[in-house]
Order: C-alpha cells, then sequence, then structure tokens
C-alpha cells in the first residue's frame, strides 16, 4: 500500500533542498487542460539536478509515496493528475530548463527534461539548425513530457514522434539509480532499448531528466498550399504524389465542418475559399535552398487537377500568405472547443483504410443519432482527430449521456479496422480502461511483468497507463 | 538449471510437427561467419506458422530446454550459436519466408522472419517501392534476424537502423503468448514499446514471427561520386554541405590502407584514383524523378574544391560507373578478411569526434606496436569499422597474442569519447563481457530486471547479450 505525500516527506525532503524547491501552489498541479480529472496534491517538489531527482525518488521508494513525473501539464489523457488514492508527491521538471549543449555539426541538442519545447527549438535555430517537434502546445510543454509521452504534431510526417527524435536519455530509474545514457550516437546495438521504453512510457517507468535531441538541417525554401480535395481518396492520392516529388512535412485534412465551426464561433481567419469546401488538404514543403516549393507545389497543383483530386487551390506567396493558411488550421482546436464535442478521438488508422473509416464512421454515427462530425488531421500519418458534436442549438449536457456509445463505435471501429485508439495522446488515466479492452493481452501481461519488475512498490505515476 | 533438446523433446514436437520441421544436418547451424565460436546443437525445429513457435516455445519452456531463435546465420557476435551449457533447440525461421501482404499506398510490407532480405527488396521494388535496408549479407540475412539484432548497412543515414524501418511486429514471447502486434500504423501510442525492446535484443525476449516494414518512394534519380578529402575533418565538412542540399543516402569513408588492401590481395577492381588517396568519401544520392544528381555532386565537388575539403574525384555517369565505385567500397571486407586482423571493431562515435578519435587511436597504437589500421565505414553515421593489422609479411597468428590489448586500447578510447562498442553488430556473445564492463550500471541493472520478468526460466538464448 501506498501513503500520502506528507510533511514527513517533506522535512525528509528539505535535508537536502533548498526551500525554492517546494512550490506552495498546489493549485495549478490539479487541473488538466481537458478537465476530465481533478488530481490530488501532497506535495510539490522542483528539483535542480539530476542527483536531487534520484534522491527524491529513493526517498519517495522508502515513503512508498507516489510519484507524478510533472512536465508543462499540458497531457490530454490525465496522465500528469492523480485523482484517487494517496496524495502523491508532483515532480515538477521546471528548474531543469538548460539545454545543456548544441552541437551543430552533429546536428544534436542536449536539453533537460523540464526545457520547454519553444526554447528548444530556438535554440536550435540559433545554431542554424531545425529541431522539428512541433504542436500547439509548444510555448508551455516541457521535453520530458514530450519524450514521456512520445508525442506527435506536424512534423511527424518527415521528422517522425518524439521517439524518433532521441537519440540519448538520462534518467532517473524508479529504484533511484541514475542511468547515464545521454549519447549522442546514431548507432548504438549494446543491450535492451530503454530508451524507446521509458519514451512513451508515461513516467510510469522512471522520470527522464535530459535527453540528446536530433537536429536537421533548416530547410531553404519553405512552401505551403491548401487544396480543394473531390474526397479523402482523392487526399490520399495527392498525398502519394506530392511524397514521390519529396519534401513534405505536413499534409493535413481539414473537413468543411472544421470550416463551418470557424465561420460559426470563431477564432476569425480568413477562410481561403469562397464557399466552405467540404474537404481542404494543407500541404507544408520544405526544399533545399534555391530550389522553389511553389513550383513542386504549382506542378501538383496541375497533375491533381488533371487526375481529377483537385477542383482549387491556393499556393502561399509569402511567409505572410503561409501564416494565414496555417492559421486555419490551427485554430480549429479552438473551434472546437467553443462548439463542445460529445465525444473527441484521437485515433490512428493504415493510411489505406482512412477514406473506408470515414465512411463507414460517418453512417454508423448517422444511423444512431444525428451529429456533426468534424474530422481533421495528420493524414500523412494516418492520424485522425475524428471529433462528434451536437446539432447547431443543440443543449450540449443533455447530449452528453450519448458519449460512452458514441466513443465505444468510434473506438469499435478503430480497432475493428487495425487501428490505433491513441494515436499521439497517449494512454494517461483517460483511456486506461481503453488500453485494457482494446490492448492485446499478451502485450498486456509483457507491461505488467515489466512495470512490477523495473517499479516493484508501484510508486512512479501510479495508475496511469496501467491500472 | 536447464537441459538438453533431446530426442524425449522431438518425440514431444513431433506430436504436432510433420517430419520435414525437422532439419536433419545439425552442421550448419555450429558455425558463425567470425568463426569465434562453435554451436552445440541438440535439435534444430523450423516450424511453419507462428502457431507452431509457440507451441515449441511452450514445450522448451516445460522441458527447460534453451532455445536459440534462428534466421540466417549471418550474425556476426556469436549470438546464433552456443557453444557451452545444455545443448540448445535451434529454431530456425527458415520455413516462415512469406511475404504476407504489401500495402503500396501505405508504404507497408509485411514480412513473415524467415524472409530474406533480399526477397524483401524485390518484393517491395515489384510494387514500386523500395525497402532501403541493404547490406553486405542481404542474401542470406533473414528479417528476424536482420530486427533481432537492430541490422545497420549502408542506406541508415538516410533511412534509419533496421529498428526504424519496422511498424510492427508479431512476436512469440518467452512464456508461449503470441503477441499480435502487426500494425501498419505512423503513429500509435498504446503503451510500452514492446516493439523496439524486442527489437536489438537478439532472441533473448521472444522470437519475432513477422514484421510489418516501413517502405519508401523509389529515388527517381541516383548519382553516385567518389572524392578525394583532405583528412576526416574534411570529410565531415564535406559531409554537412551534402545534407544541407538533400537526398544523401550513404556517405561511406575509406582509407587508403583499404584501398592498399584491393590491390595488395583483391578482390581485383577499378582503382579510381591513379594513386591510392589516403582518404576517400564514397557519396550516394537520391533525388526525385526530374532532378539531376550529377549536377548536385558536382556542384558540391566545386565547393569542397574551394573550401580546400577535396582534391579529387569521380562522378558516375552511369548505372556501370556506380557499380564499379560501390564495389571498391564493398570488396573491403573481403580484402580484410585475406588480410586478417589482428582486432577488428564496429564502433561509433559522435560524428563530430570521428576525426579526433581516428587522429588518438592512430598514435595510442603507434605507441604500443607497429600495425596496419584500415579505418572505414559510415561516416554519415559516425560508424567506424577501424580494423588493427599486422604488417606486411609478417606471421598473423604470432601477432594474434596481441588482440586483448589492441581490442582494449580502441575500445577503452571509444568508451572514453562517449562513443559505443557495437554500432551496428550487436552484442550477442562475442561482447557480451564487453557490455558487462563498459555498459551503464543503472541500464544493466533494468535489462537483468527485464530479462528476468519476460523470461524467467532464462531459456530464450540462454547467454547472448547477458550473461
Amino acid at each position: 500500500m501506498l501513503n500520502d505525500a506528507d510533511e514527513n516527506l517533506k522535512t525528509e525532503l528539505a535535508q537536502f533542498l533548498p526551500p525554492r524547491a517546494f512550490p506552495e501552489d498546489f493549485e495549478p498541479f490539479r487541473h488538466e487542460p481537458r478537465g476530465t480529472h481533478l488530481g490530488q496534491v501532497g506535495l510539490v517538489v522542483a528539483p535542480a539536478s539530476t542527483d536531487e531527482v534520484a534522491r527524491i525518488i529513493v526517498a519517495a521508494g522508502a515513503a512508498r509515496v507516489p510519484v507524478v513525473p510533472y512536465g508543462g501539464g499540458t497531457g490530454l489523457v490525465a496522465g500528469q493528475v492523480m485523482p484517487d488514492g494517496p496524495k502523491p508527491l508532483i515532480l515538477s521538471m521546471a528548474r531543469m530548463t538548460a539545454v545543456r549543449a548544441v552541437y551543430p555539426v552533429e546536428n544534436v541538442l542536449v536539453a533537460e527534461a523540464g526545457a520547454i519545447l519553444a526554447h528548444v527549438q530556438a535554440a536550435a535555430e540559433q545554431a542554424g539548425r531545425l529541431f522539428p517537434l512541433s504542436l500547439a502546445s509548444e510555448g508551455s510543454a516541457r521535453i520530458g513530457g514530450l519524450l514521456g509521452t512520445n508525442a506527435g504534431g506536424v512534423n511527424v510526417l518527415r521528422y517522425g514522434n518524439a521517439r524518433e527524435l532521441c537519440l540519448g536519455m538520462e534518467a532517473v530509474l524508479p529504484n533511484g539509480s541514475i542511468w547515464h545514457g545521454l549519447k549522442r550516437l546514431r548507432k548504438d546495438n549494446t543491450g535492451y532499448d530503454l530508451r524507446n521504453l521509458l519514451i512513451g512510457s508515461e513516467g510510469t517507468l522512471g522520470v527522464i531528466t535530459a535527453a540528446s535531441l536530433r537536429l536537421f538541417p533548416r530547410p531553404g525554401a519553405k512552401g505551403t498550399a491548401m487544396m480543394v480535395v473531390r474526397d479523402p481518396q482523392a487526399a490520399l492520392a495527392l498525398l502519394a504524389m506530392a511524397q514521390a516529388s519529396g519534401g513534405v512535412s505536413a499534409f493535413e485534412l481539414i473537413s468543411g465542418m472544421g470550416m463551418q465551426f470557424l465561420t460559426e464561433v470563431g477564432p476569425d481567419v480568413r477562410q481561403p475559399f469562397d464557399t466552405v469546401p467540404e474537404w481542404t488538404v494543407l500541404i507544408d514543403l520544405g526544399l533545399p535552398e534555391g530550389q522553389s516549393p511553389e513550383a513542386v507545389l504549382e506542378d501538383l497543383f496541375a497533375a491533381g487537377l488533371e487526375q481529377d483530386l483537385v477542383s482549387d487551390g491556393v499556393i502561399a506567396a509569402s511567409e505572410a500568405q503561409r501564416n494565414q493558411l496555417w492559421a486555419v488550421r490551427e485554430s480549429i482546436p479552438e473551434a472546437n472547443k467553443r462548439i463542445g464535442a460529445i465525444s473527441s478521438h484521437d485515433i490512428s488508422l493504415p493510411i489505406g483504410l482512412v477514406p473506408e473509416f470515414i465512411a463507414r464512421a460517418g453512417v454508423e454515427l448517422a444511423a444512431m443519432g444525428d451529429y456533426r462530425i468534424n474530422c481533421f488531421g495528420h493524414l500523412g500519418d494516418g492520424n485522425l482527430h475524428y471529433n462528434v458534436y451536437p446539432l447547431r442549438g443543440q443543449d450540449r449536457a443533455v447530449r452528453m449521456a450519448e458519449k460512452p456509445r458514441v466513443q465505444a463505435l468510434v473506438h469499435d471501429l478503430t480497432h475493428a479496422m487495425e487501428g490505433s485508439i491513441s494515436a499521439e495522446h497517449g494512454i494517461g488515466r483517460l483511456k486506461a480502461a481503453d488500453l485494457q479492452h482494446y490492448g492485446d493481452p499478451a502485450k498486456l501481461a509483457a507491461m505488467r511483468a515489466i512495470k512490477a519488475a523495473l517499479d516493484p512498490l508501484g510508486i512512479m505515476n501510479t495508475g496511469a497507463v496501467l491500472r
């Protein structure tokens, strides 16, 4: 059995930590962006070094106190809040924010777990390099949490998830030992892949304290276009054509419903087309210096027209226009929030099955009731944000009762079509039951065995991922 | 304690396996390419399905018999042979060779573990796609072994190791359960990364039975050049310039000693330059259809000349010339074999430290004795094959006594410079002691805990990786 993080533990920790390591306002640590869970907090501690993290974990283990590793608090599946059980020790990484080193020749940057993504991006840019991880919460999300949840975002198509951007890691394991694995090697076949095991384990197998991250050359020339596509199938065909010509870094699908939501509730952005198209794609290209992304996009548009895949399009002629087009895509989550979903889903599918999924899910939902569906997302990764809303003017609260049925329908179909019920957000506590339901039994058993082996006391983010 | 695989086990297995599942000639399974270890064999079994693999593992567990998963037998660190202890059951994947499916739209191919790499490459090509994993043994290496050892090769710079090319996996875990993880998703954040844990575990955590593999568009235009560089530092600078212009798929460093070995003992290949240069790089570019790799390589050469990085070069004007240039690189391992090394090393370093390593290792070795050093490899990955030879005309057998000292010098320096003592070959049995010596203690303890948790009987490739 585990215990509350209490004054005794604080006294213990205060023997080697200064007063500023103990934030007094617990309130910010109780909330998560979706508002689905309200966390308990016994104590918050913010260490300044990896050694301090190790000593904290040792003390927590000795006291049998659950520890919640805490980054920017931007996670969407309640992995950062413990709503029940003993009151946890919140281990905030907010004082470990250093970019320890940048190696431009090697395309490597070493950052501490508390470094904010936007700062890491800026440090890479200062060195003339690109750190390509990019997502809505980049102004507050921290490297440790981004790795702990294997974050995705808009550049996965070209550069991979957080997982693919991490070369090495320093971490404190649940027994308090420090793994000094901060290598910056492209190849290292010396034993089991502990790095990838910790990435995506959402703080349940240890605390990431620093990471060596991959950098890339900055694309010399960038281009952006929005094209109206006939349907999701046409979008896929256009994606294949774009990939053959190279340099595609983002390929986003936007539904007409998303565009209509913007008109209905804002945020106020310039609609790129006179009438709202049913399906649109947003394409980003990054090419080497001297090449013309506009020319490539024009060729792509012409080829798409000829094959009856696209019917209209806008190619950005300036950085300002690029930002305008992206503003449409980036405003959709805020519009979604203002409308208020009955149920939101972060799913992925085999890319070739995305059109069939969209068709089948629409039919099945229509058979269940009247809904508005905003389906958008990272088509290039097969990752859809498939969100279901009440009709205009309806009282959302009344229809929230349908949430379990809607979610089961979407997740059942996703599972039946060999997809994933969590593409990029992770499991946390929000989807822990779903993981039990949809997960492979052999894999779940292996996960439990690994968890018990590395964290026999069960102190690390207790209740997240595995219940 | 474990037992021999004997006639009793065979009788047990024969209840559900036909006679052709029991190859009678054990001899091929006793040898590995380096000739450092001679394996024992109790019984060889070659199942035809994943269910059969699972039943075999269950039977082996019940009988407490060690199991060696066996692919193409091409591994270079003796992971496929058990020289001592009880006689193992060799689990040959040679009858599970199907390419189960190809999804060109999704850039995915699903192959069984026994599929030979060259066949998988061909199946991808037939579908108009590229499976980029490529290495010397591709005519006999099998997918299961390539994933089990996280194989590297010449295209890692652009496409990654075997690890990065695997989207999903089917495997039999040490308790005989089947993990049905053959997803073909780009994003799937549902729990611990069992796939990457099995990749590179060298058969010690389970048997990979099939994998979903990533395909890529075939480059429309390919180009190859060999350039004489001033020194390794200049090679690095040239690499950075090449990467900025995009499309680099291989960037290999070749030392003058390697070229001289070819002259000395063959294989007979056309030397690209009149006098053997001290340092040469071999560059492969793959660009989209319509672009000119030759033009990019010419620009690179001109820029390299201007910055005094390169002094001579050959740009292939035809496929035949491309093959000629690659033949030089690909003949070096055979030449090495004919000369006979005192000690060979598969190491990696932070890319920026490669020149310093080459300089320091040369000085330190010279202080120890008179050697010839052939240092070559995948510079773009920081991966050197750093091989040490006797002088011309010397009796190798006499100098083999120096092997431990030479190896310790090279590995100590690699370790001190934050490199890896096994870049792409793995640990197997050849480097198990090195892993204990150089490995991070916290990571090693975690590896042991994971091994004990997933394979409590210790039957899976007993003695490989962890002793």
